[in-house]
């Protein structure tokens, strides 16, 4: 960490800071340049108090040069975690599709899409009982019966599956399921954090919309502090000025990533523009971006629609791009299995 | 609310949007452009889904007209709600203080503190007993202790206290709390605004760091859905890309949210910059623009500090500041009592 | 154009407004809503202001439901236009590299970077002689001698060159470029765009830090409507508030714009991110995004080199990347010729 | 200037890294981690490149300590700057209020308008006579016509004046201009700043809509070392995420500025927000967090008038604001005179 104070500063002032620094068991580099004088301090720095320190009268600026996340921090964990889900392997060099619709509607629905995106090459499947809405009159997902229907899905077609928890209270219906999904509006919700910490389970870990790399490694540090490794980053668009999409996906994450953390990270092309048409180039720029794997929706009309041919993207659509993601995975060193 | 049909749209695909659109009970107008077709929802649109109308082959694009706030919306509630905290009242032409420090360290502290904010015009204390941390390794906050001792000062000093409740659990420990906090990264748990929507206490509803002024009206909407009224809302810095400060403090909000809804709103101009010395003007700037109160925090020094003169605002900042805005209150048709 | 009547307004105002509105040719179709009135514009509304129409007090909202421009609009020209830079084509299934250095400093390296690029498979040379450069105290280009020593290398090695415009009083320097580039920071510089307008060269137009993908067509429309037809977009990052990356790249911006306009798209990936080992990973995700082209920068280390092994782009670095490129290919229907 | 090492770097790599930046003369400070080492660099820094050193491959990252600007430095330039523009100084304790309408357009409008906001008392007229319009096919201002309009404004009412250049070929006609304003989109048009960095007249800068705090100061710079010191900043709203407004007000800017700066800062509340009913409440808020001065827009309607009462702020509308203003100026000790 890098202090730099203030020219002129109250000399009893800087003495209370350095012996204060002291105590905490870090040692102080100085270098004095012509108008500040910088203190380095060496030690294990994760626990100061960034904010504190700024807020100190003698203090022009204050800079974290050791990352303060650990045990994500790929600098202390080089090799790649793999997340084991059932057999499916996520992160090396394994490549992994989880799909499936929005909402769990019914039986028929669920395990028709299910049926669908596992022979188009979905291992995961996903589809949401709990749902996050904007608004409290919007459909709120069927809860614990669409959980219900999921898992019913599973046992049919033998598919792992993903949804998302929303609160601490429901964590009892998701004995069974595979990877616990926290959403991009709970990235922050640091209680549901360790609590999800304190399963064993594979957890899903979205980016929230206006969190930054740095903010998102520290959620997964949540989790991983109270001892569950099994943390997989999904990037899902961050809020921009841009209008024509909802969310601007931010692929520059995934390269990014891959230096900082040892953690799988997938993409979510769906949920980033709220555009059908753009998933599948999406998907593919993601790929060629180095992601490990994608969570698509996948919706399959007959039973839902509303207009014939209407929502995408359509089992037949995804299979489609299934097919280029294969012609592409050689190029970034990644397979599906 | 406004759909705009693609040109040369398949026929039978629109012919099943419109039924399916009056199903719902709407009128549609019609209005026919050289090159687009536009229908005109009437009626209650505040159920449907714009995204899944998005998500049709057949839309170009789709425009919210009603806002999808009811209870919030002051079109429907042309006079301002009051709030009344203990007797101290939110909205009209009040103005309230609320202050503070930022957590709740021990006994002395928050009882000094109080006395401190009391005497200098303050009329209701906060501090911080749960505290959301971007890291795992930082002070979290004392927990129920600290609630215990942010009651004592209750006693002591006679302020209605403020403060943050994070998750469901935690909620009998609030019975004596005044006002609960929603902080910024809960703004849309939804879970938790249910939550504080089945208490009939008074909520502060600090906006989400990403928010719109519509999202954060529509977690409003949960918190009133449920059947409790009493919302404040807390603008308290967005994100942008400026790094100098931590927010970007959108003061323009005080007087859009004005015309959109009956609530109140308060200003939180020590958060969002981090920065101690912006805390005096942007406060004489939330009252130029028109806000109904602040929630500012105090330190007091010697029992904290790590070098004297450090942190500010320190209560005789805090007592010069008061006495500026009051100055400042008439021209805003505002007075505090 | 749909204007949104306030509830109660004026009723003399209204009329003020609509007989105005059909002084300018267009048609009015109304619908009465519960709370609202809405008037749809019909007709050629590319020339009425929004911001003026907004700006009455009887106005709600107002919504551009026809895009702003036409000359770069797909709806009325939908066939890709082809940009032909010396017998290579962009647009449509062709794909073109255009690389090169950042600046251009002598001789011997601009004409060995170009032989090393060509060799690797560009098409086209890029070199920056003016450099927009956000301190006046950091090198500036080296303006018309660089200029020279770009035409040099285009005669030395055959391929054409690209390189920035940033005022007019350059313009005559440019006559033997083959693409006027302009920056980001000169997107709404209209003087600028205007001139560059009144020639018939090709021009690189590139998205502007802050600016969206519709004011970005709309500077394009600044271009066409002086009469030049050959505009390349260029996506190369937009701000927001991630602080990892320099700018973050929005590769959605690829697959919008092939539905919004007829204009060629290309990305360049290294001006992004200001993180050479990201150049790669984003090259091979804006292909699979759609994009008609890249634009890269290749440092050739020898002459120029701070330390061995430094900077990247380096040529063999490039070919590599160039190889994999051109696997992708075909699956998004682009080759290069 | 710190630059922080990658563990485990290639010695020779560091080695002709550190004997390439003593040779520009500076000093290293070595500080030795326990995961980084970090090089202090002591001396002149404002000429090195950020961007090269963090493209080094054995570089983590890079941060300025010393600020990159020098002229606009307050470390360097304690005193408030004072600029005088024929007798009204903007800086110190002073405060001035520039009025008028967005666009000239004929001598009865903009001589009407100008009496009526110097009987309200607003010391300098503004008027736009080169408008920049995101399209061409809006109304591009009058031009050079309407420039002698506002002379003649000028020379009827005794009004200093300030109008928008948009190209170096305009500057002939700009000779009896008071302030010339540089556009939000022009903040980074270089050479234009360069052009007016060579007269002695008064430069309004205006922030870039995406620009940050440094490198507005920077443009600032590009002005002053070309031997102009005649800046005075003008916040008018940032992009952000937000879409009520069409900008965000960035008022903490101007306390932050105060502390960096020597130069005057004025705000601009009309351009900002795009709605006529924020400019009142957010030029309070202008004077509360310190503004040295404010620019608005004033529409004298008859003239112009779409309908009766419509556009604001109307000449009445500006009296009541000025006469708050009045009231507030003592509180943050600022005089009209």
């Amino acid at each position: 960490m890098i202090i730099v104070i203030k020219n002129g500063c109250d000399k009893k002032q800087l003495d209370n800071l350095t012996s204060w620094i002291e105590k905490q068991g870090l040692r102080i580099d100085r270098s004095n340049g012509e108008n500040t004088q910088i203190l380095g301090l060496v030690g294990d720095t994760s626990k100061v108090d960034v904010d504190l320190i700024q807020s100190l009268d003698i203090v022009e600026s204050v800079k974290r040069i050791q990352e303060p996340y650990k045990l994500a921090n790929r600098k202390f964990h080089p090799e790649d975690t793999i997340v084991d889900v059932a057999g499916h392997k996520f992160g090396g060099n394994n490549f992994q599709i989880i799909a499936g619709p929005c909402s769990v509607e019914n039986e028929k629905q669920i395990i028709g899409i299910a049926n669908a995106v596992k022979a188009a090459g979905a291992n995961i499947l996903r589809g949401g009982a709990f749902k996050p809405r904007t608004s409290p009159y919007a459909f709120q997902g069927l809860g614990g019966d669409g959980l219900k229907l999921l898992l019913k899905a599973k046992e049919e077609t033998g598919m792992p599956i993903c949804t998302e928890l929303m609160a601490e209270k429901y964590l009892d219906l998701f004995e069974d399921v595979d990877i616990i999904q926290i959403g991009a509006r709970n990235m922050q919700n640091f209680d549901l954090l360790k609590t999800v910490g304190k399963t064993k389970k594979p957890i899903l870990l979205k980016r929230g919309l206006a969190n930054t790399i740095q903010e998102w490694l520290m959620s997964a540090e949540y989790i991983m502090s109270e001892g569950n490794p099994n943390v997989i980053l999904c990037e899902r668009g961050i809020r921009t000025f841009e209008p024509y999409t909802r969310n601007t996906l931010d692929l520059s994450a995934i390269p990014l990533l891959r230096d900082l953390t040892h953690l799988p990270v997938i993409v979510d092309p769906s949920h980033a523009s709220g555009i059908a048409k753009l998933v599948a180039p999406m998907s593919l720029a993601a790929v060629g971006a180095g992601t490990d794997g994608l969570i698509i929706e996948v919706h399959n009309d007959p039973p839902h629609a509303l207009c014939d041919g209407a929502q995408s993207l359509r089992p037949e659509q995804f299979e489609d791009l299934v097919k280029k993601i294969d012609v592409m995975l050689p190029l970034v060193n990644r397979e599906r299995k």
